[in-house]
C-alpha cells in the first residue's frame, strides 16, 4: 500500500432523494413492491412525481451517503459521481462538499439529461420504496477518474447500483485496476436483491477474480448472490471466497467474517424508526471509518450499527446528528 | 359576498427553503441577527450557500405555507406566486399542488432569474435566521392574476414580505380592489419587523384606508407598526382601526380582537421544538381555516395554535402530520 491521503474514495450514483410519505394503498395502486429499488425513465419519473405527495429534497446516493458518514466520523473521504449542470446538481455538490468530502467530478454540461433523482416513498412502517431516475449519473465516463486520487485512497468503495449503466461500470473496473496496482483495498456493496438479479454473474466473477477485498451485503442479498436458501450456508460459501465479508441483518444486527475470525454485533436500539433509507449506507460508513483507521472488527461493526441507528431515526439518508460525538459517547 | 369557491386565496413569495443547522458562532461570523429575515442578491446567496452546512430543500414561502396548511385542514385554497421554469420551480409547484392547493400562475420563462430560495440557518435553540434571494418571485406581475379566481375566494390573504418588490405589490393592490368589489374579506400578515421598518407608512395606510379586514402580527410587529412600546396599548390602538386583529405571542399563545370581543388561547404544548420556521404561517393557516368556515374565534385560534405546534416540532415550514386528524383529536 502506497502512502494514502484518503481513507476511502467512493464511486457511486450522484443522486438527490425526493422523499414523500405514502400509504400501502398507494404502493399497491402503483404496483410497487415495498422495500425495492427500481430504475425508471424520465417519463415515469414525471408521472410518478405528479402522483406523489409533497416531498423534501435531501442529497442521497448509496455510496455518497456512506462517504458523507465517513467524513462526519472524522475520516478523510472522496466521492466520484456524475451530476448535470443544473440546480439539483448544485444541491448534490454543495451537500457532499459541505460534509467535508472531496468531490471534483465536473458537472456534465449537456442540458438534455438532468441530475439523477430517487423518488422515495416512505410508508408508515418506515420502509422505503425507491424509484431511481439515473439521469446524468449513468454517464460517468472512465475519463472522469482522477487516477492520482484513486491511488491515494486506502480503500476504494464501489456501489453495485452503478453496475447497471455501461460507462460507470467501465469507470469502476478501471478504478479497481488502479487501486489494486497501488496495493490498496477494494470494497463493494451489492446494493439490493434486484440489482443482483441483473448482475449475478458479473458480481460473482468480480469476487472470484480476487478483485474485491471487502464485500457488504444484507441477508437477502447474500442468499440471492449465492442462490442458497440457508443463511449460514450462504455466509460460509461467500466468506470462503473473500478476504472480508460484512453482512447486515436489520434489527438482528450484523456480522463480519475475516479468515477464521467471525464477529457479531447487535443492532443499536432506536426510539422510533422513521425512515430506513440509508441504513445499509451508514452501516458501511461506520464500519469503513473504523477499519480504515485500523480499529478491530468488533469496534468497526459497532460504529456501523451506531451510524445506521442514527440515520433511520429521521427522514433522509444523510446523518443529522454529530456522528463523531455520538460514536465517542456510545463506545465510551 | 358572492358565491365563493375557495375559502382562501393567497398571494405570496414562491420560495423553496434550503435548511441547514448552524451554531451561534456561524451567525456571529456572518453578521446575521438571529431570528431575522433579510433579502440577499444572487452573489450573496452563492457566497452564503458555499459556507453553509449540508441542507435539505423543502418548499416554503410564508403565505404558501399557510395555504398548504389550510388545504391539509380540509379547506379549499389557492396560491398565486411566481416561480421560474427550473428545477426548484418544479419542486415548488409539485409540493403546493400535491397538498391540494390550486396553483396556476405560469412559470417565468426567462432563464436568467431562477426560482426564489430562502437560506435558513436553524440554531440549536430552534430559532431560524432567514436569507431570502427573491429571484423570480419579485417579478409577479398584476397580469398574472386570474380575476375570476380572486373573486372566487372568501378571503384574500396577502404576505407583507411581498410588499418589497414593485410588481407583486401592484398585483396585490389590484387583488385587493377585486376582492373588495366582490364583497370578500382581505387578510394581511405583517411578516416581520424588518419588513415593517421598510414599509411602515404603506402598511398603516392600507389599514386606515379600510383595505384590510383581518391583520396577522406578532408582538414585535405590532409594537413596530404602531411605534408603541406597551403591548396592550399597541393592541388597543390597532384593534380600533381594524375589523379583526390576530396577534401571536409565541410560547405565550395568541389573541384575537373583533369589535368588543377579545379572545385569548394558550400555546399548544410541544415535546421538543426543533425549528420555529413557519410557526406564524401555520398559526394563520389554522385560524383562517376556522373562520372561513364560520367557526368561532376561540376555536379558530385553537386551530391556529395546534397547527403551529405541529410545524415547529420538525424541520421545514410545511406540516408533516395529518393536520386534519390532529385538530379533530385535540378539539374533541
Amino acid at each position: 500500500m502506497t502512502d494514502t491521503r484518503l481513507d476511502v474514495l467512493a464511486i457511486g450514483n450522484a443522486i438527490v432523494d425526493v422523499i414523500a410519505t405514502a400509504n400501502d394503498d398507494f404502493l399497491t395502486r402503483e404496483g410497487l413492491p415495498k422495500g425495492s429499488m427500481r430504475l425508471i425513465d424520465a417519463d415515469e419519473a414525471t408521472r410518478l412525481y405528479d402522483h406523489m405527495g409533497p416531498a423534501r429534497e435531501i442529497s442521497g446516493g448509496s455510496a455518497a451517503n456512506s462517504v458523507a458518514g465517513i467524513a462526519m466520523l472524522g475520516g478523510t473521504a472522496g466521492f466520484v459521481g456524475q451530476v448535470a449542470d443544473d440546480q439539483l446538481g448544485a444541491v448534490f455538490a454543495h451537500d457532499i462538499r459541505a460534509t467535508g468530502v472531496e468531490f471534483t467530478t465536473p458537472a456534465r454540461a449537456q442540458s438534455d439529461v438532468p441530475t439523477a433523482r430517487c423518488l422515495i416513498l416512505v410508508t408508515p412502517d418506515a420502509q422505503r420504496t425507491m424509484n431511481t431516475f439515473l439521469g446524468a449519473a449513468q454517464y460517468l465516463p472512465p475519463q472522469a477518474l482522477d487516477e492520482d486520487q484513486v491511488r491515494s485512497a486506502a480503500i476504494l468503495y464501489l456501489e453495485g447500483y452503478l453496475w447497471d449503466p455501461a460507462e460507470p461500470r467501465a469507470a469502476m473496473e478501471r478504478a479497481i485496476e488502479i487501486s489494486k496496482a497501488a496495493g490498496n483495498r477494494v470494497a463493494f456493496t451489492l446494493s439490493d436483491a434486484f440489482c443482483i438479479e441483473r448482475h449475478r454473474d458479473g458480481f460473482n466473477r468480480l469476487i472470484d477474480d480476487g478483485r474485491i477485498d471487502i464485500l457488504f451485503a444484507n441477508e437477502v442479498e447474500i442468499k440471492s448472490l449465492t442462490q442458497l436458501e440457508d443463511f449460514d450456508a450462504a455466509v460460509a460459501q461467500l466468506a470462503a471466497r473473500l478476504p472480508l465479508l460484512v453482512v447486515t441483518r436489520g434489527e438482528h444486527g450484523a456480522l463480519a467474517v475475516e479468515g477464521r475470525q467471525r464477529v457479531e454485533v447487535a443492532a443499536e436500539p432506536v426510539d422510533k424508526v422513521v425512515d430506513t433509507t440509508g441504513a445499509g449506507d451508514l452501516f458501511a460508513a461506520g464500519f469503513l471509518a473504523g477499519i480504515s483507521r485500523g480499529r478491530p472488527l468488533q469496534e468497526s461493526l459497532r460504529m456501523g450499527a451506531i451510524a445506521a441507528a442514527e440515520v433511520i431515526s429521521h427522514y433522509g439518508a444523510r446523518p443529522e446528528a454529530d456522528l463523531k460525538a455520538l460514536v465517542a459517547k456510545k463506545l465510551a
